[in-house]
């Protein structure tokens, strides 16, 4: 167990991995949705629209946990949680074109008039790895 | 948003896709472990072994959530939630080695002599598909 991203996964932060992002609701029960990410070795960061249910949560409740699975690999994989540190709509617009430019190699084409787009930065706490 | 899995996403229970499970920490944080699942197309069921921490915590707090993606399209998954509606040691030996049938083609080689093997069935509450 480790504070921060092993060396030896670090691969997995350049990759086009999903992360699998848990949040907890209001009633306690858990939430899971997979969601692009990028990270500077240490954050994570992802990026959602305001509003949406992760977004309440992680509002309400900042703990979350997440498992970022090598694509080329299943058994290879990080089981990560952390707290949500910083919620921000600055430049949230131009990060989420960024994923998508990283994920598809386009800009993001499912901007909506009424979307307000938001990043969070994930603080990590343990970190194990398998494979 | 159904309680069943949708027929067109039924394949997804085929493919040896990953179920990525969110369970719910003793202090309320979340936890989430990438598990291999089959399912008779209502109930999911897992396997795990006895004092893992996923363990500890659908015994004692039995809602979950799975992210289910397509390992052919990234963009094409089920979020699910449900209740841990059963938990079981029989038959559990044989159900990895099934599973491990499933997903590697071989026994379960990982047996370990001071391990319990432990199935859970999982009764799915809404389910909403992407894709």
């Amino acid at each position: 167990m480790t504070n921060k991203i092993p060396d030896n996964f670090k691969d997995l932060l350049n990759k086009k991995a999903f992360a699998d992002l848990a949040t907890v609701m209001p009633d306690g029960t858990p939430q899971v949705t997979p969601v692009w990410f990028d990270s500077d070795g240490d954050q994570l960061r992802i990026n959602s629209a305001k509003g949406r249910q992760k977004d309440r949560n992680m509002r309400a409740r900042p703990a979350v946990a997440l498992a970022i699975i090598d694509p080329d690999n299943p058994y290879r994989y990080m089981q990560l949680r952390g707290t949500v540190s910083e919620i921000t709509e600055e430049a949230a617009d131009s990060h989420i074109d960024e994923l998508a430019q990283t994920y598809l190699g386009t800009d993001y084409h499912k901007h909506e008039d009424d979307e307000t787009r938001v990043i969070y930065n994930i603080q990590i706490t343990p970190v194990s790895t398998l494979g």
